[in-house]
């Protein structure tokens, strides 16, 4: 069964095993692209659902007039994830990954690289969903006002230059917790590497507000709200200090793989949450 | 001629039009890896010299540490650098580029990814470096402090996450200048985004401090600073504010491929220089 799937725009599927972009594509020198990430999951009878793929594919949209791309080709990435599901078969969850980058620095007027890869997820994003998480505060270096009137600063955009991101990761990892939650130079709570803090308050969801945080606006945040909204919940983007989330009534990093991970701790300190609630959430996130 | 030579580690030797990493490379999905660029210059009978390649090697190292990447592997490097070159017999000025990234996704514990290119550096950058450049400075978001504690900022790392360095270079291009100068949330000057800043100042000649600056510590300005120092100058590590770059008696972009970059205005005014310390600070610098 194929564990793992690779397609090109403009060349259709590849083997994974080979090489896909040149040395000199600038996705790889720079980081100067975008990408998004979404689940996919595969009935028995191989069946595909693709979470929120019309907003994935906005948010491309999004990210690549951020970094002044060429308008997103719509047609072709669907065109290009039809033919990569049809050959997926593997019942269970995956995640579906688009990569643009701005493409080869030799061919400073030359197309776009479109790069997708399907590969299942992993085991331990479906523990942590399951058990919930351990994480700690650790600062961003920019303040919740940095990226107002700063476009080049690229708030917002979900760009492939993640290597802070990654290292705030292995930080995690090396105090012995599954995750990060980035603070502003300030002190406000912003995100995590990979996913979008969500807090329950005075019976109000939170999470941080977009714009001058820098904060990537979040698929699964906004499925989330808009569902708890419908089911009488209300909802408020607010800046917090991670005090403030340590006697909320719920906290959790939710994000398109994921989904709903309960935050157990936060910098050593028990965070509590009502029996249920996570479930609630999640059901509401679509998992 | 060859107009462009590609190699990688542990394969030697690629077509350069050919694709050289995987879609699942963790320099392409994340930046998460760091790279080096020094200048080669081949005579006419073909005889190269590489600048400062051995600091290049140890910055590479550094970096590969800031990284938690596994030792670099300098004699690979070495062989791969002196294949490359034995390939190379294009008169004139190249960019040396080597590339080190964690390696594929999907081999957690596999090998690092190590990619080298060698190509004619651009004429423009020829153009600057004759001709001078104007000039803006951009606010980077983070303060003169803000790696001072914070590992995972990866201050004074040569990442390859660049996508806020390209950005900045296509708002001054916007703005109908050549480059731009970051700038502190506190409102010092940091570093240029891929060269680093040099002024002359009551006979002193100043570039700003790295460590909580996060600046990257410059193999050009360092082997100008030396020779300065040699040729009886005295060089000192300042921060200092736009402003009081505008009354310096010179400001200069240094990096390995443009040279000694003179600044003709910043944010549009100008910025004086006396006759033939261009000159100068280039010949200090191997230029």
């Amino acid at each position: 069964m194929t564990e793992r799937v690779v397609a090109v725009l403009g060349r259709g599927l590849t083997d994974p095993q080979e090489p896909a972009v040149t040395a000199d594509d600038l996705g790889l020198t720079r980081g100067d692209g975008c990408f998004e990430a979404t689940r996919v999951v595969t009935a028995e009878d191989g069946r595909h659902t693709v979470d929120h793929l019309e907003q994935h594919l906005d948010r491309l949209a999004r990210s690549a007039v951020g970094l002044d791309l060429p308008e997103v080709d719509r047609a072709a990435w669907l065109a290009l994830i039809e033919q990569a599901l049809g050959d997926w078969s593997r019942p269970g969850e995956a995640m579906l990954r688009l990569m643009l980058s701005r493409g080869r620095e030799s061919a400073s007027d030359g197309p776009v690289t479109g790069v997708l890869t399907l590969t299942p997820v992993n085991p331990e994003t479906l523990r942590q969903r399951r058990d919930g998480i351990d994480v700690i505060t650790l600062d961003r270096g920019t303040s919740s006002t940095a990226f107002a009137a700063a476009p080049w600063l690229l708030g917002g955009v979900k760009t492939l230059s993640y290597a802070v991101n990654v290292a705030g990761l292995r930080e995690a990892k090396r105090r012995g917790v599954h995750d990060v939650l980035f603070r502003s130079s300030d002190g406000y709570v912003l995100e995590a590497p990979t996913s979008t803090a969500v807090w329950l308050r005075a019976g109000i969801l939170h999470t941080t507000p977009t714009g001058g945080t820098g904060v990537l606006a979040s698929i699964t945040q906004q499925a989330l709200f808009a569902a708890a909204e419908r089911g009488g919940w209300p909802t408020a983007a607010t800046l917090a200090r991670p005090g403030e989330l340590l006697d909320a009534d719920g906290l959790w990093l939710v994000s398109s793989g994921r989904g709903v991970a309960r935050v157990r701790t936060l910098d050593g300190q028990p965070v509590e949450c009502k029996p249920g609630v996570t479930e609630q959430l999640a059901g509401f996130a679509g998992f």
